[in-house]
């Protein structure tokens, strides 16, 4: 019995949507590997190409997947089939479709391909249903092992966060910082980052998606970092923005506006409240200033098994309710076109009395 | 026009498929991205999630993505659409669609979420036809512009291969390897590692899908070292095994006879012979020695935009003719259980006259 497979069914129940038989999560070939399939399996190590798991309604989990991950699937707690050749996988899967009248399956995370394979060698008359919804919404409200997990991602994050500075010098590329930042958690317990980090300098910072380039940070630029840390499969998330010798005025000012919507926002994190509260919140404080219109993204997204684990804190959100155990960035953001922008990014945990920080850097105005 | 694009529509001809419409190839959030975006658009920077490239038959092509994206895409050479709502997105999408009676579509790395909203925003009486061979066999002969990119991530590879035991000290942990290997990696210019980078030290190096641990390095220890090298989104792929101190009589021997497979292998690779060859010429001289039946993975596989970029060299390929610019991984290796296991990987570019290599670090037995 496997409760997050229990969560599933009942989240369908809650949106009024018919229970299947099973729903059948299918991995194909890295990167198209759904993150549903390591949160149900809860298994930390191994890239299941290729690999697929069953849930059934009393909470029962049947994992099908090849020889070479059957060592560290063995650890599971699981049904396990290990097949050797494809004529074997599709026995078993036959075997475990056989008068299965529904099927359920997660649209978002499936490849056409995978949908047409278990439609294949399930019953000829079987009814697929997309049960991609409840299992976002069993998804976006993380468990205590989760958070756990995730606490562990964040202080990794938060630590470098606060030790770049003693790295960064003038004269450094982008791309050098970024390098700087990966080993720094890998060091520190990191698998890898969890998504390609932002090392931005000077009006780079201006450019919400930029990457890493190899310009040479100098005396006055903005350092706008945003990257996160890999670990047991689940991601952190954090931005900081550095002023390199002395910030200006305008610097100052735009950082300390920033600082203050993010507080807003924060303070409008509440339990049983719309998710587009926070970034209009963020999003009228900004629009005060002279910066208005410069706050040109969402406040923030869901973050767990990946980066972008569905839904977010922007708004279009209206009909997202914020729950105890949701995690969510929260980063507002002002842009100056040509002159530079300022990130502050924190990572939350949704709680009854108002938003758990994870993430715990430093964010005091950083001279370095 | 696109040559990549008329590229597609010729290999539909040569296998005998009819050409749609046009070819719809979209991304949903990542990492459920289809890397024949960025292959088509050629694309470099950016994520593009929920983007959309159309490929018409006389090579042109049309992209559709967010404002987000909007400046970095501006930089392409195609008919750029951009949206800012929702609603602009499928008014562009129907505008595209409109008249169009066939849509191919790449099932391997398409959502059947996105499958869906193709075909939702379509003619009513449209036909969907999957491509993907098609897609595949085009993507598996890289054209010189790929050839060149993937030289300097080989060549990145090669050189922190070369690199690290300089770096590598007993009393070193497996996760502290993998971190030195980013980092000196990142420093020579990658955007990071292209893979989750395998560091097993000792008896974990017979475990052909580990990845790192915190296992500490000791006088005696295989060190097994599987990792890669990302750079314009573009994976290479290298794995070395040095031996920490002096390697004994038995771990020389396993050493010797991995290194000959491969030389065997590489002789193996010809134009126009099937890519199932150069493994069973690798595997049947290893199953000749007294370790027999260790190695227990296919040689290798096609690297491009994904380390797993679609077909490989391995026995069930016998369909696969290797032609001049295939890109592969040759990675014999043995695994004895409970002892330790020796894999040379190096990535090669199938030319008339044989292979030419990528990754050049040297494989002479290294102790260190």
């Amino acid at each position: 019995m496997e409760p997050r497979v229990k969560r599933i069914y009942q989240n369908l129940e809650k949106l009024n949507e018919k229970a299947p038989d099973v729903i059948a999560i299918a991995n194909a070939t890295e990167p198209m590997l759904d993150m549903t399939f390591f949160y149900i399996t809860r298994l930390e190590v191994g890239r299941y190409e290729g690999s697929i798991a069953f849930l059934f309604p009393d909470g029962k989990l049947s994992v099908v997947t090849s020889l070479l991950e059957a060592e560290s699937a063995s650890k599971g707690d699981f049904d396990l089939h290990v097949f050797k050749t494809g004529n074997e996988f599709i026995e078993i899967v036959e075997k475990i479709l056989k008068g299965v009248k529904t099927i359920g399956i997660n649209a978002d995370e499936l490849t056409y391909k995978s949908y047409n394979f278990i439609k294949e060698h399930a019953d000829k008359n079987v009814e697929i249903m997309d049960v991609a919804k409840a299992i976002k919404a069993t998804r976006l409200v993380k468990d205590e092992a989760e958070i756990k997990t995730m606490k562990k991602a964040c202080q990794i994050a938060s630590d470098v966060a606060d030790a770049i500075v003693s790295v960064a010098k003038v004269g450094m590329k982008e791309y050098e910082i970024a390098a700087e930042l990966s080993y720094m958690m890998q060091k520190r317990g990191a698998a890898g980052p969890s998504f390609e980090t932002i090392s931005a300098f000077g009006k780079n910072s201006a450019e919400p998606h930029y990457s890493a380039g190899d310009v040479v940070l100098k005396e006055g630029d903005f350092m706008l970092l945003d990257f996160g840390a890999l670990y047991r499969k689940y991601c952190s998330d954090i931005t900081r923005t550095y002023f390199c010798g002395h910030a200006s005025k305008k610097q100052r000012e735009i950082y300390e506006i920033v600082l203050e919507a993010q507080r807003l926002a924060l303070n409008a994190i509440r339990v049983g409240e719309p998710a587009s509260t926070p970034h209009n919140v963020a999003a009228e404080y900004i629009d005060s200033t002279e910066y208005k219109g410069l706050f040109t993204h969402g406040l923030g997204h869901s973050l767990g098994l990946a980066v972008h684990d569905g839904g977010g804190l922007n708004p279009r959100a209206v009909d997202t309710i914020m729950e105890d155990g949701m995690v969510f960035t929260v980063e507002p953001g002002i842009y100056v076109p040509g002159y530079g922008g300022v990130r502050i990014e924190d990572d939350i945990v949704v709680r009854k009395n108002g938003p758990e920080m994870l993430t715990t850097a430093k964010k005091d105005l950083i001279e370095f």
